[in-house]
């Protein structure tokens, strides 16, 4: 059995339960969610992150969404859920996932016949598709993944940034999940994780994740990668995208394109883990993928200490581009391809 | 008049007083340190830091030492002395300006004629020399880094990693010196301060720094540099050392080397400015630079924040080595020179 006993977000039966990832590693914390409001603010305050965990979150608020409507207009019906759709696109502006799980339901809205019990209860059902699909998409990411990893030395160390695992998905990770895969058919040595400033989710949850599987973790802060490649630690790179162009052009957490520059420079395969959901072909380039901008106060201040002095300026992008030359190849569920052969799976 | 008005080591008729760096944002505090040992301290951990202001340290350190030494037979003298630059020498061993302050410390007692009151005094004015020279000497950085930058824009943003400023030297900065000078010189738009994980000198000292002298300052998380790079945001880059070897090689903080590989990826001018007391010619290549580790913690808590799970495992290299192909130039005090052509300045 592939899956990982981790899961960012269960439905219990009227509600969302999700894992507080605001409280990983301190605290093992979760989350009742119980309308379309809270699911977004759990989406925009990172209590759920991760591009394919926000999509299973979305559908869910979503569905909870179409709860709060009182009508049983259909046309009425139909606006005030593209309302829900607006607040709840508003809260992360990279991740297409979000986008992408949002129309699904809204495209099940659209296309349910019947009345508006029925819709809603296809709203629901379509969230529990999306979640189930994405654990599956997950788990062969993974084989995928697992596949065209390096064939030497036998025993691999993997370098991640970010999370991208069982908590950033519906369930066992993409680039943390060809890991996972390498770690259950005995090619894992090692995985080191860079910390992942500002919001430190290597530290926090890859970190943990690792530790809860098993898995030998080493922290490393981010600008020790490339010293790491220089003495050969690493075997080879795979990272998470949360949005991917036509081109193979790959926007992840901040950090990534740095990331892949060293990796180059040591020739070190670089690898992207994503599902396609998580490509945008109605990009063409990453030029054109709008960076989210966080709160200058994830930089100043870490827990409870402010770590810089009153009176300075602060730049806070929270992703980067990857351009497609620097990628060795993407994992998709349906295999890993390079960059440049992504567009046959525009559909 | 070119000095800023900040000094890590002060002398104060008996005693040298610190700025303690390890409270800096928080709070400026100072430290007296009237004993050798307490000198070791120090420098161990970290209140004073940063190659030239160490070498200095190191220097009151050993005139310290000289004053606990009960004996007037020269010969015994020298020895305890020894023993003194060895508990100094051990303190942190990446930094080749602690073993040249302490070495001409030793050659002094040792080329001291008279009695031993005549060699603590010379001792003691060795090393108040040290602090002079390393003052003139920085600006005269400052100068020749100043002559060397991009002629466009006419307004430069610089980047700076960790902090190779007047809080790392006697006074002014070597790093920081040359963005002074463009400050100074009306060349100078911004300044963009890696925060420098782990220990952040960049977010809590340079930033500060830079706040005192009313210099234009954004934080930026380590590994956000190479974003920046590619929208185009910075002209150049300027780094300190902590050691760089007969060919050209730099020991820099731990990051440096990553910064200098996303320089090249982007033909950003990548500078490193130091004295020529930081250049080791006993080494050949940056391959024999020990490199400093230190402990965990760094890593895994900030400030009271724990933000690593237990279990987790830990690499924290404070220093790496930047080849001397990424350099661009080494700015010593004796001119701006290419790597390879260091080794004129051999004596």
């Amino acid at each position: 059995m592939l899956t990982s006993s981790l899961y960012p977000v269960t439905w219990q039966g009227d509600r969302a339960v999700l894992i507080d990832q605001t409280r990983i590693p301190q605290e093992y914390r979760t989350v009742e969610i119980t309308n379309s409001e809270s699911m977004a603010d759990a989406i925009k305050t990172m209590i759920v992150r991760g591009a394919p965990a926000i999509g299973v979150a979305a559908a869910y608020g979503m569905y909870l969404g179409s709860q709060e409507i009182i009508t049983s207009d259909r046309t009425t019906f139909l606006q005030q859920l593209e309302e829900i759709a607006q607040k709840l696109r508003q809260t992360r502006p990279t991740a297409v996932n979000l986008f992408w799980a949002i129309e699904r339901q809204l495209q099940t809205a659209h296309h349910t016949p019947g009345d508006l019990t029925a819709l809603k209860t296809a709203l629901l059902e379509t969230a529990q598709t999306i979640q189930r699909e994405d654990l599956a998409t997950c788990q062969a990411i993974g084989d995928h993944g697992l596949s065209i990893l390096p064939e030497t030395p036998e025993k691999l160390t993997l370098l991640t940034h970010c999370n991208a695992g069982a908590l950033a998905t519906a369930g066992y990770g993409t680039a943390l999940g060809v890991i996972r895969s390498a770690w259950r058919a005995n090619r894992l040595q090692r995985v080191f994780a860079d910390e992942t400033r500002p919001r430190l989710q290597g530290a926090k949850l890859t970190a943990w994740e690792c530790v809860q599987d098993n898995i030998p973790v080493t922290v490393i802060s981010d600008n020790m990668a490339a010293h790491c490649m220089k003495q050969g630690l690493i075997d080879a790179v795979v990272v998470g995208a949360d949005r991917i162009t036509t081109n193979g052009d790959a926007a992840n957490k901040i950090g990534t394109y740095s990331l892949a520059l060293v990796s180059k420079a040591h020739n070190v395969p670089f690898f992207v883990a994503a599902p396609l959901s998580t490509v945008d072909f109605k990009l063409a380039t990453g030029e054109e993928i709008p960076i989210e901008e966080r709160d200058a106060q994830e930089i100043y201040q870490i827990g409870d200490s402010r770590i810089c002095p009153e009176g300075a300026d602060y730049y806070n992008p929270a992703f980067d581009v990857t351009p497609a030359h620097l990628i060795t190849a993407i994992i998709t569920e349906k295999g890993a391809v390079k960059p440049e052969e992504l567009k046959q799976f525009k559909v």
